[in-house]
């Protein structure tokens, strides 16, 4: 917590980045002493530029403490897993939480991905061996394992209980064998209990029944993946907001993508954007305002105005105002 | 369809496969005329010989027409990994459908993956290169992709509409594009239309709506999740049957596993194995045979007795009576 101005560096991106960014904005003025400093990636700055990522907006979030990144549409890949690389993010942080007052296939749904963010087959070495076949060499090692291992140890650390780790070591016996032994190595060594399911039994207990998890560790598809099914049953990517966390920095994102069907229309829906402004908040020690952001949240969610998505005929800015007037 | 004597291998494996697949056997014997040849694999064989897949197992699956395989605890990658193999399966058949008067989370789940079975990351290929790094060679052919796209073209030619293919070749943009151009290209050629989706959108939209999707195409560690996932809204494992198709011979299994907790006791769910043999009937031409097991298992779970998975008390062999009893 500190009287300096924050520098925060902000990407609306493509689609409804530009109207939810702008609304998690007025939101961090709200509670914080911040500035912005604005930059482009995406479909449109590729039109314009030919590149998707300019090298000044990788140049700026390399240096910023914190990054508020929007959505990006068919470039999507070539923005962010180059802007998560620029933080030099091992971990995605991924809530997935029901609101009360929101339909959901399982409202009792709250858990956290805690998704490894550097490699196994994003780290993107691919082969065209011959006219027929193509490899793609999916890397695993033990340190980027045991370094989402301590921050997951760090993480559950205020909870009750451990966490899951999430693999397919059955299958991926020395990749996968190496993230299950380090996680759960450094788990033991800090106190912390484990318990190991394979991906694909995840992907059905989770529907059977959400609150038997809370905290999942996982490899970068496997958390890409699931953490996606659990989008699907609180309702959809709407509310989901996400955290990549370096060791100096991090970039915030909610997991919803441009919307084209409703972009431009002013009203989609800013609470995944302003819950991942929340995040941000908190990983710049502002801990106070990154609840008070939250709950003000959840209150609008609850009873408050709502967009179209939600059933509701509100629209962005009234959404954000009615989450700015709750603010205590 | 043949007035020979179908000779079908058993294979019951541990825990409840030891139950259900005796279950099977005495549905199979009423409607077809067929032999069996019991055969031994899974934890209790490597407790006793050492090894999970006894090499005389093995010759006999890769010489019949047809295999039915019940369940294999610890060592089940062990086992039924080479099982596919010897009957040189290109292709898992993995329905996913609930039942009328079934909990499900979504009954209205009615769908078919068609997931690769020979590549991807389970081709196997992995190497310790440091103290610090492992890797997995995943693999991806053209020549698989397209017999896998000519078995769904085959497949959809009844039904109206064509088929999704799921991928994630945003980022595997060599492997999984390859394998997305292959299976759209000969689909293509076939007239048969296609709609990609991104394995983890998929994961969020068959929560949202299961009737957007009918037949899914994908690669092989895609298909073991997604399918997973699928089984959770239809209320879990305990129904799903699967195929494991090759040229010439098949292998066929409930999803489900061995069920440690219940096993020995005689309550375990048989249908999950009836459907498979149903499925079995199907590929040897048993075609009338094959529904009417089907019509029989689906008319005992909408007014039958239940096992208790199903909140019933009834056995396994009171289903299998039941079954049975309704075969017309
Ligand atoms: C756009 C894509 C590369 C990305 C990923 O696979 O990580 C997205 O799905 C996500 O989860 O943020
Ligand atoms: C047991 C395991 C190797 C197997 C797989 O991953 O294919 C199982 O999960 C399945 O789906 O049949």
């Amino acid at each position: 917590m500190t009287e300096d101005v924050e520098e925060i560096v902000v990407i609306p991106g493509d689609g409804i980045g530009q109207e939810v960014v702008p609304a998690a904005q007025r939101v961090l003025s709200a509670v914080a002493n911040v500035e912005f400093v604005e930059a482009d990636a995406g479909d449109a700055v590729k039109a314009e530029t030919g590149e998707a990522l300019p090298q000044a907006t990788y140049d700026l979030v390399s240096e910023a403490d914190a990054t508020l990144f929007g959505a990006a549409g068919e470039t999507a890949a070539d923005v962010i897993l180059p802007l998560r690389e620029a933080v030099d993010s091992f971990v995605n942080v991924r809530p997935a939480r029901a609101y009360p007052g929101v339909d959901a296939l399982r409202p009792e749904t709250d858990l956290v991905f805690l998704r490894e963010n550097t490699e196994g087959v994003y780290s993107g070495h691919e082969d065209r061996l011959s006219e027929d076949l193509s490899t793609l060499t999916r890397v695993v090692t033990t340190s980027a394992s045991e370094r989402l291992a301590e921050y997951a140890c760090d993480y559950v650390q205020d909870r009750d209980g451990g966490f899951h780790v999430a693999h397919k070591a059955n299958v991926m016996r020395e990749t996968d064998g190496r993230f299950r032994d380090a996680v759960v190595s450094v788990a033991d060594s800090r106190g912390v209990e484990t318990e190991e399911v394979l991906m694909d039994a995840f992907a059905t207990r989770i529907c059977l029944d959400p609150t038997q998890f809370d905290v999942v560790v996982c490899p970068n598809l496997a958390g890409d993946v699931l953490s996606d099914l659990a989008a699907g049953l609180v309702g959809g990517l709407g509310l989901l907001p996400s955290a990549n966390v370096g060791t100096e920095r991090a970039l915030f994102e909610p997991v919803h993508g441009t919307a084209p069907d409703i972009a431009g229309q002013g009203v989609a829906n800013p609470s995944a954007t302003i819950v991942s402004a929340a995040m941000l908040l908190e990983y710049l020690g502002y801990d106070d305002e990154g609840q008070a952001v939250r709950d003000a949240v959840e209150s609008v969610l609850a009873d408050g105005p709502r967009t179209p998505d939600l059933g509701g005929e509100a629209t962005t800015a009234g959404v954000t105002e009615a989450v700015l007037a709750r603010l205590d």
